[in-house]
């Protein structure tokens, strides 16, 4: 599966692209961050940056695109301008059919290192050793991207393995209800209500 | 000049096209509130909203678009949207080469209640007033994309002439400055540095 991850931002925006193979090997395919000019207007930035999200999803036609979810941030203005660069690449990929997947930021560095408060030297470090690169990915928006993708790789699995075993139990719950009903149904001396209210 | 008034949401998106006359007449052209569904994907909702305006795009041909500037909200999520819908709008516009202006929500009610601080049913009398409409446009969201539309209106030619008496002001800086480097280099006797330094 090919993964396209984005950190979002209007002054920098990560972009990694990454292949997952067998078991959790990952190759970097393409990393670079997109600058908009902070003197320009919010709407021009947002088309220049929407303009390089296409680009990137005609050259390397990703399967999937993970995008850094951001709650708030220290300066209001900015978390604004980081929600509409997200907003921004994730409409690029609806109008493509693509799914858009978000991810947090503590959800991103545990995959990579381990642990959620894992600062952002050490997730540009597993980054690089993770995807044998020579270099560092420069700078840290960048390495983000790319965490982001390797991230979005390995939860992949898991997020389905989890959606299966929770149909699996709403199945079983469905069953032993089914299977109460019926008991209390052959047993006329015990109040049904009693069970049939918890199950509804 | 038709303005494509947007007030932005996911849940409720205002859009109102009006038209400015000579001196402050003001003709509702359109109104409506678009909603996407709260169950569906970020993306797909952000995909929706973008059809939306292009189709009003489409079928409004407005010179110019105005959008509700939101700084913060007390829930931060939706905050996020509002700002994600806004950017949405924004990047539509700009894909046409349409000039996006932002107003905050207390120069549009100051614009057409003559108080910052008007709340929404004050804003919507003044708003069914202003168009001569028969009903008032609801939800409040309605009521608020025909607002900004007007807003932008009687605030276009302020922020021209503003523009206007701003430049002519740093010419006359400009002539001012010159003259006084001119009158300090034919009197020699006065240390040229002191305005020198000044003036640049």
């Amino acid at each position: 599966m090919r993964v396209f991850g984005v950190d979002p931002g209007l002054t920098r925006c990560g972009f990694g692209v990454v292949d997952g193979g067998p078991g959790r090997t990952v190759r970097a395919v393409a990393v670079d961050v997109v600058r908009t000019p902070a003197d320009a207007d919010l709407a021009v930035r947002l088309l220049q940056l929407s303009d390089a999200v296409e680009e990137w999803l005609d050259r390397h036609r990703p399967q999937v695109v993970a995008v850094e979810r951001v709650f708030s941030q220290h300066n209001v203005r900015t978390a604004m301008g980081t929600a509409q660069a997200g907003g921004v690449v994730a409409l690029a990929a609806a109008r493509r059919g693509l799914p858009v997947v978000f991810h947090t930021p503590s959800e991103v560095k545990a995959a990579v290192t381990g642990s959620g408060r894992a600062d952002k030297a050490q997730v540009t470090a597993m980054v690089t050793k993770l995807l044998g690169l020579k270099t560092a990915p420069r700078p840290a928006d960048a390495a983000d991207a790319l965490a982001l993708a390797i991230c979005h790789l390995w939860r992949a699995p898991m997020r389905t393995r989890l959606a299966e075993a929770e149909a699996r139990a709403a199945e079983l719950a469905r069953t032993h209800r089914a299977r109460l009903a019926r008991a209390s149904a052959r047993a006329p001396g015990r109040p049904a209500a009693e069970t049939g209210g918890k199950t509804q």
